[in-house]
């Protein structure tokens, strides 16, 4: 079994063999931005939870990387177009590739990293590869759907909880699952167990997700990595904005509506008014409520997925890691 | 065997039955512009050359319609994105989609057609669609490098001839043999057959391509659907374009340059002189040269073709009524 930062190793050397080759193609201005994206870094999340479900039935790990490269490049295209729809100006601390090239870069780079990710997914020998191709499918049009639904919430403000956890299934739970039932079906693996994979991942990715929202609020600025209240300056619509505004009564809701529609203000100002009225509604520990929940889900199927504890040890490592606690 | 008219009302209807199915999606916002785009209509030219070229090796045609659906979405797809990057305002005399909806539908929408023509192909029972799959992929890589160069020619005046067929070659042709060659392998067409149907896509392609440029400066209004003159009011980058400022004397060249710069001008003015530069340097005669030595070359693949002359016959009507003319 290769650990978690071995597979991250082995993610980030053939992405740099990858972008390597592509730095050979022509024309190179529609490849530069491929390779600006992929040399971003980040945890490589998703190619690594495709390579430990793989290495939970087989050990021949190099056999499923294109597909783990793939999954990588795949979610570089959607950050592309994500920022260029959001107006995102700085990604991992460096301008993003709409700014940095130009949008019109971002645009046609984003898709042939989209067809990339096909090229390279084709790669894989396995007998079940068009049901990885057909997962993989369905995964990235529910990917576009997320996204779509997220972009429609910002001008709303009346989301409900079941719209947002939806929405965040969409845009973020369901590519952590195919990741996992992928690496799966590239081994062979039983349907059922397959299943649970990808049931495993999309709770995971929930609680993740969740999580994120907590932290960009509550979290320590220094471990979270970027500023803390960019979503409460940005009025974005978060498991906890939505409850708040849901179950403040008329007071509260005025006075955070109030900061919602400000137009200038002193962030500092803002982000503790707003913090102040979550803890007065409990947002925080309903937010954590939401992540246990999740997590048990996890856990309880966690137990379902039959086999040797042994093999699966590292489903509930990168777990830890991603949740920052222990399972 | 099925007349041209004929594949094409299949496709339009089963196009609809997809617009329907995508119809009753979640979010509508993200399939109302994908409805929008295939409702355009168009001539269906890659879904019907897939078809016809499926048809010369089996009568079970429905078989390929999933593809044939998949090569027309895919097709959508790149106009959608085209057409932000390029700016357009109009297609098919209707508003395109970035001005009807917005940008970020037109990136977004453009996004799950890509990933929609994948899921049609996918439904194809064949035993070649690995290499469909591989074939599709390649092609839809080098239409996004064709559009790069397309982009990038713009800002140059320097443009080769042997830049400017490459770029055509691979922003428009390679679509088109791609669906011939892709008819011939799911219908499980012997290899040579295959490529050579592509390489007939391949020159069809081009000659199409000089001939839409030609037809923009020296067409008739009617038969061509668009006002005559668009290309050289936009100073773009054709054959016509490319040939005469390579081609021109000094003194041509430099009122070539006039019209291409100057800022403010009478419309049929700008045209009539361009023209009359055209004129002088054998433009249209030059061009037309170049079409016929395609041309010739389709001829020859064909007559390669070893199939009954009886199943390959409407290879000729299509390129013949693609290219006006008699083959």
């Amino acid at each position: 079994m290769h650990s978690i930062t071995r597979l991250q190793e082995i993610i980030n050397a053939e992405l740099q063999k990858r972008s390597d080759d592509l730095r050979k193609m022509t024309p190179p201005n529609l490849y530069n931005p491929v390779d600006y994206s992929l040399e971003m870094g980040g945890k490589r999340l998703r190619p690594v939870l495709l390579l430990l479900s793989y290495n939970i039935f087989s050990d021949a790990v190099s056999e499923a990387i294109p597909a783990a490269v793939a999954i990588e490049v795949f979610h570089n295209f959607t950050l592309l177009h994500d920022d260029i729809m959001d107006k995102a100006q700085v990604r991992r601390n460096r301008p993003t590739v709409h700014i940095k090239f130009s949008e019109n870069n971002a645009i046609l780079s984003g898709d042939v990293m989209a067809f990339l990710s096909y090229k390279y997914l084709l790669e894989c020998k396995s007998k079940r590869l068009s049901e990885v191709l057909e997962l993989f499918t369905k995964t990235a049009i529910e990917v576009c759907e997320g996204q779509q639904f997220d972009m429609e919430f910002e001008n709303r403000l009346n989301v409900s909880n079941v719209e947002y956890l939806e929405m965040i299934r969409l845009k973020t739970a369901v590519l952590l699952a195919c990741g996992l039932k992928a690496g799966a079906l590239l081994a062979n693996a039983d349907n059922i167990v397959a299943n649970q994979l990808y049931e495993f991942g999309l709770n995971l990715g929930l609680a993740f997700q969740l999580q994120d929202d907590l932290l960009d609020s509550f979290g320590n600025q220094q471990s979270f990595g970027k500023k803390i209240g960019g979503d409460i300056l940005a009025n974005k619509k978060t498991f906890l904005s939505i409850n708040a505004l849901q179950n403040a009564g008329a007071e509260l809701k005025s006075e955070l509506l109030y900061w919602m529609n400000i137009a200038e203000y002193n962030q500092d100002e803002k982000i503790k008014a707003v913090l102040n009225i979550y803890n007065q509604l409990n947002i925080k520990q309903l937010t954590e409520q939401k992540i246990e929940s999740y997590f048990q889900k996890c856990r309880k199927v966690f137990q379902q997925i039959s086999v040797e504890d042994e093999r699966k040890k590292q489903l509930i490592e990168i777990s830890n890691s991603m949740l920052n606690r222990v399972f």
